[in-house]
């Protein structure tokens, strides 16, 4: 069956045609500046990547471009869209409903939108995504996967915040987390590719991307991630702060004379190592600029891996021990440096790593020593072939 | 020499004479409700303590009042106020300029002053303290020892916020810590009972009272620590949330319809386990109902604890390991099953409880067994000694 994958934001749209037989991925490419001016890019597999600047008003008719793309008789993917079995749809946020990836009915739907004041930027574009999707291919079967389903399995104790408790029976303030497929997806992997089984192991998978966020996964459950109700918490990131004394806030906005819209903002889009180093969230850049000795750079760069040691610290203690540790995403595919920063304080824990082995980038590698007591890896995600493969799971019975 | 020491907070005082070379202590107390009613409680060393309401509208009548007890007739602790030797006052936020105790001139007062935007409540009641023990005695050398200077040896790794470093710059937005003077003093005290040199020791200290925060000493120098540029951040306390997501905030502030100022109450004041629990701040009625079964007490202590553990197991990896653990204030000392509860956690460290051990409450003992790689000690703090020593180094010169 073929699985038309779509991650669709405000006013971005990502796809991907995956095979789920071979499990390969027949076209890819994304819709940007949707409602604005627009543009596609479209990619066959094998082929150039054709991109064409393309009115889409609306996000209906982004995806309409999709489709015809996916057809076109000179570089379409599908001879016609009666190939694409079922439609998988990244969802933000599943609130407290969703466990699992769920079939798109018009009761579920309505659940994600009551869902949606926990992620008021992200689940209406789902929604709106889901919604053109039914329209431009009635009977096609919809699944919805959830970033947050993964962690449902987290304790209480990891979950509650430190206030009173009605705030959570009243508004379910918890901690949710996020990248849940790419946590679910890597650590299974992980598993696999040692050859020991998930049920059995203690992971902790570092997501490492311009969004950031670490999880302790034991015996194949979630049970803490450092992402919470938003996914401001944790980490520092490209843009976004992370962790934050919260009365650094208050004195922050007396300071600048803001309310609380006003820091959120400055928390959200103008810190995280952008801000730390005022040279670029991109950890090539960071890395050129340390290279060169700049002292933004290498601020950034230590304050970051600090912080991804320390939870990689907090976790074990979570679980008592970890077993493996998964680097994923841009960064922790891409980045020997991090890898190996983080490692570097982790010797207590009986991690070796094996330096050579670490320089490989965007690759499946076991980047420890064979002493090591900590089996290390460098492991690819892939957010859009575990949709593909739960949109087939939920919609082949 | 003796010395007063005194604890200034905005409507209250704690003091205690301490006779510095047997480093016995003569008399101790406190003024309760200055500037309402007021009360002050005096008891000398080996006598019942005496309470008796008195009208205090000031600090430096209150004051008057403690030095007049020191000196009354009948169980005054000392022949005349000529016996106190130097007056030590403990201050809260010594910002980054003060990364060490100090003799308290005209100078170094102002610049205290200059700090106050980082402790409003707190730097300007210290100040009142000492305005009125200046006035009352005159010429007596008056020593500050700062709650924050211990943690000026941390690294910038660890003192940088995920912001702007132009925050940082412009208004010195970053990670301070608290606690510093117990921190310092139990680290040290550990280093003498296990017999050997605090130079060379990983130490983590777990100060868990109704403010509580965690340290990590590395070689003699707190290296990070859980409280941030207030005191709010890090663990859960009695009413403070400590860590929570920003966006939790932003969450709330709107459900409650509440400004920042509005969710700073809430998290300074009606968080933390009174809040979790709906029962107390108060540890032992969490465990009396906890022990009853009741969800509220359970839920509080288990997330209590499980942060704790994640801060340790977060330093262990800051240090790249641990030697000693140590438990103090209220409920570290006097808390065995948050004690065993951080610990059970630990295994993985190679901490092995004794639970025989463990039963101590308020005195020093290694609670761990002999074969555990970690030593874990129940170790009372004592600030008020802490600040006498530094207080006589200071002024014997």
């Amino acid at each position: 069956m073929n699985v038309l994958v779509i991650n669709c934001g405000s006013s971005s749209l990502k796809y991907q045609v995956i095979n789920s037989d071979t499990e390969e991925v027949l076209a890819k490419g994304l819709c940007e500046r949707i409602g604005l001016d627009g543009r596609l890019v479209y990619q066959k597999a094998g082929c150039e990547k054709e991109i064409t600047d393309a009115d889409m008003p609306t996000h209906k008719q982004a995806i309409q471009l999709v489709l015809d793309a996916l057809v076109n008789q000179k570089t379409g993917a599908l001879n016609s869209l009666e190939e694409i079995g079922a439609v998988g749809h990244r969802m933000v946020h599943g609130g407290e409903k969703f466990a699992c990836s769920t079939v798109l009915n018009e009761e579920v739907l309505k659940v994600v939108e009551e869902c949606s004041d926990l992620a008021p930027l992200h689940n209406p574009a789902n929604l709106i995504g889901v919604r053109a999707c039914q329209e431009l291919m009635p009977g096609v079967p919809m699944v919805g996967v959830f970033d947050t389903a993964f962690h449902q399995t987290m304790p209480e104790k990891a979950y509650l915040y430190g206030i009173d408790y009605d705030y959570y029976e009243k508004y379910r303030v918890r901690k949710y987390g996020f990248h849940g497929t790419s946590h679910s997806y890597v650590s299974k992997r992980a598993a696999e590719i040692i050859g020991k089984p998930y049920e059995e192991l203690k992971t902790i998978v570092c997501h490492l991307g311009n969004g950031a966020s670490i999880c302790a996964v034991k015996n194949g459950k979630s049970i803490d991630t450092s992402m919470g109700l938003t996914p401001l918490e944790g980490l520092i990131m490209g843009t976004r702060s992370g962790d934050i004394d919260p009365g650094a806030m208050e004195y922050l906005a007396k300071k600048e004379n803001l309310d609380l819209e006003g820091v959120m903002t400055i928390l959200n889009k103008k810190s995280g190592v952008q801000g730390l180093s005022h040279i670029s969230s991109d950890f090539r850049d960071l890395e050129a600029a340390a290279a060169k000795n700049d002292q933004g750079g290498i601020r950034a760069l230590e304050t970051y891996i600090y912080r991804v040691a320390k939870y990689v610290g907090s976790y074990a203690a979570a679980m008592n021990g970890v077993d493996v540790i998964c680097f994923t995403a841009g960064v922790g595919e891409n980045g020997p440096d991090t890898r190996k920063g983080v490692c570097d304080y982790l010797g207590y824990l009986g991690v070796e790593l094996d330096d050579e082995a670490n320089q490989v980038r965007g690759e499946e590698k076991v980047i420890s020593t064979p002493n090591s007591k900590v089996t290390v890896l460098c492991l690819p995600t892939n957010e859009e072939l575990a949709i593909a493969r739960e949109t087939v799971e939920l919609t082949r019975k």
